[in-house]
C-alpha cells in the first residue's frame, strides 16, 4: 500500500510516523545520535525509514528539523550539531522518484495544528509552544509563512523588557522565552522563592507544571510567578498581533498543559495591551501535543503531490 | 479613453490621480471636509471623481481611507469623523458597473510602493511610514496581508518601553509612535532640550527635520535625539523581524527625508537587536512620496479587474 513516512528530528530524539493517506498507522521515536557533530543522523533517520516502509510503496517523505530552512536546505540546527546541510537533496538522493519536503520543526508542528488540531476553522493564526524554549508559526491566509531566511515566527526572541535583567541563550536580553518557557517559569520561581513562604522550598523540584499547579492550588508566589510570565508572554503576543492581526493564538507545548488557568490568564491580559483594532483574538490549546510536526510533515507532503510541485 | 479614478482620503485633504493604465495623467488635491462626522466627504469624493472622469470611460475606481477595512467596508476612521461605514457599497451604487476597491490607506500605499516604488524586486517586505504618526504595511509573497481585521501593519503600536514614559493616543504606553514620528521627535526633543546647549533653543520652531539637519551637522543634543528615535525604531523592526522574516523595510513619510542618514544608522543598530537568523534584511527609501496611496488604489483595481473578481 501507498505510504508517507514523517520525520521530526529533534535534540532529543527522532519521530517517525508512517501513514496511508492522512491516517498514522504507526509511530515510533528513537533516540538522536548527536556524535560528531551529527553526521550520523540523517543516515540513521534513512535507514530507519526503509524499516518502517517494510513491503509499503513510499511514496513520500517529510521530514522536520530544529533550524531555519529555504528551499530544502536547513541552514543550521544547533540542536544536532549542523552546519549548512542540503537535508531535502540528500533524501532525493537516497529515495530516488519520491516527493520530499523538508520543514523548521515549529513549522511543521503549526501546519499540523492548522490542518487536524487547534487552528482548524481559522484561516490566520499563530501557533506557539511553550517548553524548553518558545517557537511559533504562522498562518496567513491558510498558508505556512516561512520566511525570507526560513525564520518566520520566532516568537521566543521577542524581547519583553528593556533592563537587560535575563541573558538569553541567543546572546540578546530580555527574551519573552527566558519568562515563559518552561525553562523561565524555573528562573523566575528560583529568583522569587528566596526569602519567601511558598511550598515551592519543599518541593523536590521546582518545575513549571509544579509553579501552576500550586498557582491554581492557591501558592500566592507560584500566582505571582504565573502573572510575571503572562505579563510577558502577553506583551510579546501583542506585538505580533500589532504586526499581523490574526484570528487566533494556537497554544502548545508542555507549560501548555496548564490549559484554560493559563489561556484565561493570557487572553484577558492580551486584550488590555494589544492595539484596539487587533484585540479580537481567540486563544485555544494546541491538540496535537509531540505529534503535531509529524502530522505537519505529513501534510506538507500530501500538499506537494496534490499540487504536483 | 479608458480611466482609472484612484482616492486617497486623508483627515486633512483628499488626493485624486486618473490613470489610463497605470499612467498618472491627472492628479488633485481637495481640503477634507469633516464637518457633520465627515457625511460630506463621499459625495464629495463622487462628485469629484464625475469631474475628473468627464469625457473618458470610467472603468474603475479605487479608494483608500486612514481606518481599518473589511470586504470593503470601513470599521470606523478616527480623523474623519466615521464609524462603520460600507464605502465599497456605497461607491459602486453611485458608479453602478463598475470595479470598486477599498484599502487601509497604509496598505495601498505599502502596495504602491511595492509595484512603482521602493519595494520592487522583493516578494516580503514591509513599508513603514514615519510622519505624524507610523503606519505600516505587509507584503508577503507579494501579496498585500490585510489581517483578519483589517489591521495589519500596526507598527507604531509596537511598545518599545515599559516605565509608562509617554503616553499614546491610543491609550497604551510607550508605542514607537511617540518616538520615532515626527511627532515623537519633537516630544524628545522639547523633553531634553531644557538646561542644555544646543541650537534648537534658538531656533523658530522645533521640527524633526530641524532635529535631523543639526544632528548632520553635528549638533550633540540633535544627535542623542536622532539615536533615541533609531534606538526605538530599531527595537521596533526588530520585533516584526523576529515575527515574519522580511526581506526588507522600505521607510516612506516625512521624517524618511532624512535620507541615508536615518537609514544607516537604523540598519547598523536593527542588526544587533534582531535575532540572528532574520538580520539579512535590506533597508531602503520609499520612492513615491504622497502618491503611493493613489498608485496602490489604482493597482488593487487594476489587480481586480485582471484576475475577474
Amino acid at each position: 500500500m501507498d505510504c508517507i513516512i514523517a520525520v521530526d528530528i529533534g535534540g532529543t530524539d527522532i519521530k517517525f510516523g508512517k501513514f496511508y493517506g492522512t491516517k498514522l498507522i504507526e509511530s515510533q521515536k528513537v533516540k538522536t545520535n548527536k556524535k560528531n557533530k551529527g553526521k550520523y543522523i540523517l543516515p540513521e533517520v534513512f535507514e530507519h525509514i526503509n524499516l518502517l516502509v517494510g513491503e509499503d510503496e513510499l511514496i513520500g517523505v517529510g521530514v522536520g528539523v530544529p533550524g531555519p530552512v529555504v528551499n530544502g536546505i536547513v541552514l543550521g540546527a544547533q540542536n544536532l550539531g549542523w552546519k549548512e546541510i542540503p537535508v531535502k537533496d540528500l533524501t532525493m538522493r537516497k529515495f530516488p522518484g519520491i516527493k520530499v519536503t523538508v520543514l523548521n520543526d515549529a513549522n511543521a508542528a503549526t501546519l499540523g495544528e492548522e490542518i487536524f488540531g487547534g487552528g482548524q476553522g481559522y484561516d490566520d493564526f499563530v501557533f506557539i509552544t511553550l517548553g524548553t524554549g518558545i517557537g511559533g508559526g504562522i498562518i496567513i491566509n491558510n498558508n505556512l509563512i516561512e520566511g525570507n531566511t526560513g525564520s518566520c515566527g520566532e516568537i521566543g526572541h521577542l524581547r519583553v523588557g528593556f533592563n537587560n535583567d535575563r541573558l538569553c541563550t541567543c546572546g540578546l536580553f530580555d527574551c519573552v522565552e527566558q519568562y515563559a518557557s518552561a525553562t523561565g517559569i524555573v528562573i523566575s520561581a528560583n529568583k522569587l522563592r528566596l526569602d519567601r513562604e511558598t511550598i515551592l522550598n519543599d518541593v523536590e523540584e521546582v518545575t513549571s507544571k509544579v509553579v501552576f499547579d500550586e498557582a491554581e492550588a492557591g501558592d500566592e508566589l507560584c500566582l505571582e510567578i504565573v502573572d510575571l510570565m503572562v505579563e510577558k508572554l502577553a506583551t510579546a503576543l501583542s506585538q505580533v498581533a500589532n504586526t499581523i492581526n490574526p484570528e487566533a493564538f494556537v497554544i502548545g507545548g508542555g507549560v501548555s498543559k496548564a490549559g484554560k488557568f493559563l489561556l484565561d490568564k493570557l487572553s484577558n491580559r492580551f486584550k488590555e495591551l494589544a492595539f484596539f483594532s487587533v484585540r479580537n483574538v481567540d486563544f485555544q490549546l494546541a491538540q496535537l501535543g509531540n505529534e503535531a510536526g509529524i502530522y505537519g510533515n505529513m501534510y506538507r507532503v500530501m500538499q506537494e503531490i496534490n499540487d504536483g510541485n
